[in-house]
């Protein structure tokens, strides 16, 4: 990553290659419940904002967002906000293409930038000015359906963040500028979160300090077995079941079975996929730098080769080089002159693949193999490391 | 497509799926030439801007693009501009990590969004207030090694555009508000395109309207046996050689072999997918509807059924469905009740997918086949089918 300004970072090629892996995940498991993936203008004009409200303050109405929302004039006098969620942009379009029931259920998905006034642009990467952010809203035509729905969605956000390689607590919170009512959010414990939570020890319960009456040591209230304990953690996701308010507010509205016209069922599902990578990064770390876990390393196998001097090394780093991309493993190839093996072996460590391979005078027609989050090295044939990284 | 204001589109499911695929066909041939994906942010701090002047009107500063550039200030004064191009944050990325010729050539590229504020926000897709854009930076220790580059990405743009079913012409054109070198565009020929250009009929000389000093029918200046032909087009890329003018203004500079700093040479590639896509759609399409080519097609194959309350015939599409999902094809299912044959053939034609299969009581124990742009059914059982969509 580099910081162009406080809260706005550039992804470099290694750390855009983990957010595409994030995204992948993301992306199959939100198919996997039927969502279509989509893509949502960043620029909007005030009026759609004007319809719920949101344009204005917290003091001005109930939703008021403009705390959070950068607008402005364009040189002509038009007013705009920069997208900082998309509820309203689905709602109109919702608005314009669904008529009847039979249109209903509709789930959507887009993966894009989202903007923020923050405050407190601090914590590098985890709170942005402007972040990416996997969004997904469905329309329904009764209650009873978007529940049905939200559960389906909490269990597929479980299993993004349990793929991820996290230990994920769902927790209920308060809804801010998006809802009334109660939400929930996807919370991974680390001392670094902005967060305090307080879950069961025994069962799945978990709430936001917000929210929670009571104190860590307590009773779980929902198992009355396991006792409440209290964590610093960072949110990685929240849903919404936002229920008909944005349907009355912007008349998104279909002709039910019955034959009567009722404001569709709404609900809205977040995850900040370079708020993950920098989770990933809190979580999953030594001294030496990152540890990525396998499913969203940059590359599977880091290849390096000592004494460049030597054409025999160099030749024989490139044919186990050519022979990994021929088995469809991706492998970076550290092959710069002139840097020495110490800093080769602490840049690998720094940026964390999962395998690092050293050939060397010393390692004879053998390669070394060593993972990153252990000591051990061994010395293995081509065919035996073949086995071993597609494994 | 649906419009959320002039100039501002959401790219719905079947969009989408387009764009990733166009997306693809270019992210593939600019890591062939060795770029490398990354992504850079969207909101721009004043400074940045202020270093080539190209914060301030044409008026003002050689390079001026206060027209086009979206420009604003946060709640607290705080001045902003939104990304209508990159060269000024590629070059601020470059000069805190490039110190050495040893650290060049380096090209990056990213997919993302460009703000413009278009007086002339019209023709649909073709010229948005925001739309989507793959620009590739690049930079490099020499003159020589950028033309050399240049003329790699020029082949790059070529494979693209040709891949993508386009006949592309490359001409010579003035660098706007990107450099005062002459750059390079390259235009696919449409009578609702907004360029003219002219183009040999016989070697691959074109410019465009803004350079040329001639007239149709003249002889080509470049072969001397073609004639000059006049056509309008649609600009689908374009690539700059922008030389040292940027690193000068930013303070871009590297320590050569001889030990003396110099600033490095620089060029810049775009093409917009979105825009790529409304040209798709221009060129490829009847009076029923887009005629997608097969390799930015949303789904490969669209199937219908007739005749929905025989179970028989559902159970059937199922089958065909599930047979073609396991081979891997792409397919879109119209399994949509109470709505008549006619209309999703209508519908079939308007979507433009390459293969559209019906199964009703007629077709008996067969699949009727056609391709999109022939007249020629035929009727294929499961196993010829499947060998046909295979290849």
């Amino acid at each position: 990553m580099d910081q162009l300004m406080a809260g706005s970072w550039s992804l470099l090629p290694l750390g855009w290659r983990v957010i595409t892996k994030i995204n992948q995940v993301i992306r199959e498991e939100m198919n996997a419940i039927d969502s279509q993936e989509m893509l949502m203008p960043l620029l909007h004009p005030r009026a759609i904002w004007g319809e719920t409200g949101r344009w204005g303050s917290a003091k001005e109405s109930p939703l008021g967002a403009k705390e959070v929302m950068y607008q402005f004039k364009d040189m002509h006098g038009k007013e705009f906000a920069l997208s900082f969620t998309h509820e309203e942009i689905v709602m109109d379009l919702l608005r314009k293409n669904i008529t009847s029931y039979k249109d209903l259920p509709v789930s959507v998905y887009h993966f894009s930038t989202k903007f923020r006034n923050e405050l407190r642009a601090k914590s590098g990467i985890l709170r942005g000015r402007e972040f990416l952010m996997k969004d997904a809203y469905s329309a329904h035509a009764s209650e009873a359906d978007l529940m049905k729905y939200y559960e389906k969605m909490k269990q597929a956000y479980v299993k993004v963040f349990t793929r991820l390689g996290f230990e994920v607590k769902v927790t209920e919170a308060d809804g801010g500028v998006f809802t009334k009512n109660h939400t929930h959010e996807f919370q991974v414990l680390s001392p670094v979160g902005e967060d305090t939570i307080y879950y069961c020890d025994h069962c799945d319960w978990g709430e936001n300090k917000e929210i929670f009456e009571g104190k860590a040591g307590d009773k779980c209230p929902k198992c009355k077995k396991g006792k409440v304990v209290e964590g610093k953690s960072i949110e990685v996701g929240n849903i919404f079941p936002l229920g008909t308010w944005y349907a009355e507010q912007m008349g998104m509205c279909f002709t039910d079975k019955d034959g009567k016209k009722k404001p569709a069922w709404f609900g809205s599902y977040g995850i900040g996929p370079t708020r993950v990578m920098g989770t990933l990064v809190e979580v999953f770390h030594d001294k030496k730098g990152i540890i990525w876990p396998k499913i969203v390393a940059p590359y599977q196998v880091h290849l390096i080769q000592i004494s460049n001097d030597q054409f025999s090394i160099f030749k024989k780093a490139a044919e186990i080089y050519n022979q990994l991309i021929k088995a469809g493993v991706e492998v970076l190839w550290d092959d710069r002159e002139d840097v020495s093996a110490g800093v080769k072996f602490s840049d690998a460590d720094l940026i964390g693949i999962p395998v690092r391979l050293v050939v060397s005078e010393k390692t004879g027609d053998k390669i070394e193999y060593k993972e990153r989050d252990k000591d051990k090295v061994e010395l293995l044939s081509l065919d035996e490391l073949l086995c071993r990284v597609k494994n």
